[in-house]
């Protein structure tokens, strides 16, 4: 096989066969295949497609770059969630501890910040001591322990995955769905899961604005689950507003205590829910997605997934006394509020807004090497469909940085659109996919 | 600028600016840019194309990455010719001194045999002592003394076109027209010229097989001529058979000679005349085409080109005796005769394979290391619409590789598919363009 004549099938809309794929990717990965001739690759396949077969077949060649973990020494069924990312999106810290209280294993592998949206990894390391960088007999252990883990990608884990994202970073190959897929399933099948529940986000704080691309995505993401033979639920959930109030590392850790403790946060424990629910079910603890819910809100209720969530978090050296008094975490130097302009109903929100001005105020990095402030973000109350009334208060910001307050306050502002007429609230669950 | 939102913008479909084009190739000329962002702009230019105004400046960046000799001080017209390469197609030889005879200056950079395809430099360097690689200031004085000079590329010239067309070759994306049109564009305008003749050839043994994609190619030429306010003509010209009859290095110098001693090869004789014709009213020494075909034959008949012929290559170097006595020349070890095995009519030729049987010979290079072994190649006699005889003479092979012999055979007799009925000559100039 000879690497020019691959990119040039690609190139010409051909397919490649399962070969093809594993020798650029093994030859890339190992450092025969150079850069330059793998980027020309990405281009072809971001421009031209890749089918079914052609995604299944590149996200197995990038799971067997590395170690895939062998989790049939725990006894129970293994089921994790991938969300494609948004503002304000911290249902992993709540469903993780609900869906281990249930008797499903959750072992998560995630990932830090992308863009304008937050990351779990990042979220949990605002929690003092807390390591995302267990190794993998530890992240065994904890399993083993509570029956939920959660840490960052290791070195073991889909090392192709890293070369391409990284290649793909810098050749603008990025947003194609099939590149996608490879890069999320090389690491979730590397869990050692047997199920996964998938939240493709879309709207204007997710990275597939249109729901059509969400969906094309969500289906990408199911063939490729179901060729491993793992069970998937997808969902397509709005991304039109924040999900919950919280945005900003330590500031979503904060909210997940309160409705792990019970506090009522209608948007964010709809969508948490419908996870938790889905992923109990797939472990086989719920007849149907129904039931699931049922189960998820008492393992609230009855405070065993607090319990759980203060486990795991103390088996991952988190400082145990800041999620019993979340109030003792230290505070931002300057903590302002936004008040509301002018009468109206929310009509939109530009959330992609919302999540580059947690960021500017230190929450997250516009450089690789930036350095997260965990306290900084923001309070953001209004839906869409909110009524407003001039002076009410609309959000409030965090931060060590006073010269960017005023800015914040206006984009915050800016970020929304207010009408005269009464606005409907969104539906949140889109679409639930099997 | 940004060398990842120009990759995004030209993989999206969008025009970039001609600054945007000089930043991406004089960065990468400067090795700011890597190799894999450039082959990722490649392939986005290779699906997406490029428009007129880009090719230009594509063409305008990699000419303006060496030198742009001026060639002012030397008077009179300067017209060169281009062609996208063939099998035996050796008319530079020929119309280079018949031009130069008629008044018109010729500067020729040429270059190497590409695939199965002959290169004049190659041909050129069949003659003992020919130098092509002349300074650029021998190149003016040899042009200043006798009005013809062919040369190969310097280091001077379009360095960026070397390096881009290097990176091409190992990323499948060689077959584009705007990236076709400004490699051959960036060489040929840093000769100095104000005017240029294009043979853009189709058939089995030319780039583009078919006439719809060498129209598009010589459209593309043209315009970007024009854009660099450069007289020129372009030729559609057939390659369904070989351009005379002899393939091969020094056998292509030798039929060269015998034509511009007044022997008449028909197809090749009508192609090259229009090509120096052409020339010659591009440099203003004839009112029309067809005077200029009446000037070139008298260049021949009155003996003047012939003398031109050994002036340019007395002055670079070559030995003139063998030019004068070209029976002398060292001879193959096997000199072989194909004969016809059947009778009827010659309906179409593989040109292609005859091409590459001339490099198994030793004719030309499989790899880029390989030496060529000057003597060998083919006689090649048949044209479509020839009648033959079991028994014919067809063809005759020389070379010092006494097993590729049958092979060779073999091959060009495969390579001509013979009728039972009549079949019509090809008509050899299919378009003129201006």
């Amino acid at each position: 096989m000879n690497p020019v004549e691959l990119i040039r099938k690609k190139r010409d809309g051909k397919s490649l066969t399962d070969d093809e794929i594993k020798f650029l990717v093994s030859n890339y990965t190992k450092r025969k295949i150079p850069d330059y001739q793998f980027s020309a690759f990405l281009m072809a396949g971001f421009l031209n497609g890749l089918n079914k077969q052609e995604t299944a077949a590149l996200t197995r060649s990038m799971l067997y770059s590395g170690k895939v973990i062998d989790l049939s020494s725990i006894p129970g069924v293994k089921v994790d969630k991938h969300s494609t990312g948004g503002v304000g999106d911290k249902t992993s810290l709540i469903l993780a501890p609900i869906v281990a209280a249930a008797g499903v294993k959750v072992p998560m592998i995630s990932g830090r910040a992308l863009g304008h949206t937050g990351g779990t990894l990042d979220k949990l390391e605002a929690i003092p001591g807390y390591r995302t960088d267990l190794s993998l007999i530890e992240y065994k252990s904890v399993l083993q322990k509570c029956g939920a883990v959660l840490i960052g990608q290791t070195k073991e884990i889909a090392p192709a995955d890293k070369m391409i994202y990284a290649l793909r970073d810098v050749t603008a190959t990025v947003e194609s769905i099939p590149l996608i897929t490879a890069s999320i399933m090389s690491k979730k099948l590397a869990e050692g899961i047997n199920g996964l529940v998938l939240d493709v986000k879309t709207g204007s704080g997710a990275f597939m604005r249109k729901q059509k691309d969400a969906r094309a995505l969500a289906d990408s993401l199911i063939n490729t689950a179901k060729s491993f033979n793992k069970k998937v639920i997808g969902f397509i959930t709005d991304m039109n507003q924040p999900l919950g109030n919280y945005i900003g590392n330590w500031l979503e850790v904060y909210e997940s205590i309160k409705v792990l403790q019970g506090e009522k946060v209608d948007d964010l424990l709809e969508v948490t829910l419908n996870l938790s629910s889905a992923m109990i079910y797939l472990g086989g603890k719920a007849k149907s997605i129904k039931e699931g819910i049922k189960i998820s809100q008492e393992m609230i209720d009855n405070g065993k997934a607090f319990e759980k969530f203060k486990e795991f978090v103390e088996l991952q050296g988190g400082d145990i006394s800041l999620i019993k008094n979340p109030d003792k975490y230290p505070k931002s130097e300057f903590h302002n509020k936004v008040l509301a302009e002018k009468n109206g109903y929310v009509e939109s929100i530009d959330v992609y807004e919302i999540g580059m001005a947690s960021i500017e105020l230190g929450g997250g990095r516009l450089k690789k090497d930036d350095v997260i402030d965990p306290k900084a973000g923001i309070i953001f109350y209004p839906k869409i469909g909110s009524r407003l009334k001039k002076g009410d208060l609309i959000a409030e910001i965090f931060t060590d940085r006073k010269n960017k307050v005023e800015e914040v306050r206006k984009k915050l502002l800016d970020a929304i659109k207010i009408s005269n007429h009464k606005v409907n609230k969104v539906k949140l669950i889109k679409q639930i996919l099997k």
